[in-house]
């Protein structure tokens, strides 16, 4: 099953479901009091369990890993090695993982991967590998899956055309 | 419920849920041979049972009608009034309705927002109201409701690191 | 002149040039050290000069001032009245704005959104007005702008393709 | 120099700047009956001249010869040697593209991408190649370049606060 795969292809790069549920929870706790760990995992599966999710993880995951092989073609290569800041193109998947639950997710992205929190630091500082694709990817399911936990809560208002 | 008002304000508006249904049969119908019209009403209603989408529809429908009602302040109600073809605001309100099932619905939406198929067309003639937002949102509601299909056909592929 | 009116607009509602202006410099200062306030103002209104960013600010504005007004149709109105976390249409127009130098600013314009620098905080104690809108736009304008100088570096890396 | 790159790369791979020029022309003329093929070779090469767009074609390209040489990780190699109809990775780079010069050139992009106009058509017929990434990247150029036409057209509507 492709979930299962995105999951160990996750692991394999150093990423566990619950190193993103940590995330999720530090995103989301001060919103939701009763929020548990347990619930922030069944998010990010839930996330990782969406087809787009995992074919943008699958290309990420294959960009990161073919240069670490040296197998891609230049200036790609160059690029990569160096993390460049103009490079684009891993916001840009990121904002196609984030836009599954709606824009709110924006925010948390940005925050995410600019403050790089939890794993997505230790991905930042792994000098060994190649993370230019899968920090964003993984700021980007991390922001996904608090969207979902604040569209599902129980307490969200419903708006009526009502005023009462 | 909030999905009834977003179903009764796109009424109102002179769009029914069967009138989208008949876009995303039209446009999925060579894809999936047993597609029925009332598969396709299903798929409406889930999008709209999303509170972004639902958010979004608010928002372009009143922004629409206080165009009609001439309360917008200017310059906005000159560029609503002559539908100023470089304002891109409604296509930026779709993305967020589009993106929900993925980024395959761009394809859709855009194909839709030229062709102006079905009820699109029609809103597009109506001289007596404005419909700046509205024709956008159809499409963009459309287009999800196509992925959304694509995305649950049994018969997708599904892959796994094996080949075989 | 359009440019004129989105700067003179942004002051009526308490945003001036050089506020945004600041909150540029606060962000890319580390990354240029010659920096100067004046030319991240002249980034800013290199921003405000492209029409989709004033269309988008006349919009935002708009609906600000229509939640002021309270001229909204429910159940808009209570939306923006309560500032609802869960609505994202504020967070979509502003990436309408933000993607015009490229997705490299979605991380500085999630950064903002959240950390709320500068007149961005100004805007969000404000009591007394409707910025529902306007502090993601200028979230959004500020990312815009430090994306742009990001890309006008001279010192920014250039790729072809030898590698050395 | 990276325009350059960008442009020898794209006819490495059977696309011409006057190819791309001649979709735009075709999706133009009819708003701007002066419009010359020049002119369109002009947009087309200010779109490639920015850095965002060369760096999504160098990967998006880079993917398209990885598949070719069958040097992609599986599951991702099958997906692209199948061009899976449910792969959104392609869209999501086209958008960071289009979403430059505003979002009006989602229309475009998604009415190219599904048309398949003049170069389009061609790279889809192509059985020998790997085109999965480049096809949607050409819409969306094509696309970017329509709307700077459409932006820079001094017949453009101008808005100020005055509506006489």
């Amino acid at each position: 099953m492709s979930m299962e795969l995105a999951e160990s292809m996750l692991l394999e790069r150093g990423v566990s479901v619950s190193a993103i549920a940590d995330i999720v929870f530090q995103l989301q706790q001060k919103y939701h009091p009763d929020l548990t760990l347990a619930a922030c995992e069944n998010s990010v599966r839930a996330v990782l369990g969406k087809r787009e999710v995992q074919y943008t993880l699958f290309t990420g995951i294959a960009l990161d890993k073919l240069a670490e092989s040296r197998l891609l073609p230049e200036p790609l290569q160059s690029i990569m090695d160096q993390d460049e800041p103009l490079y684009g193109v891993d916001e840009t998947l990121a904002l196609g993982v984030t836009s599954i639950y709606g824009m709110i997710g924006l925010t948390s992205f940005g925050y995410l991967d600019k403050e790089k929190i939890g794993v997505i630091h230790t991905l930042n500082e792994d000098r060994k590998s190649v993370h230019v694709f899968l920090d964003d990817l993984v700021a980007g399911i991390a922001a996904a899956a608090s969207s979902r936990i604040a569209h599902n809560d129980p307490g969200a208002a419903s708006y009526t055309s009502s005023t009462d």
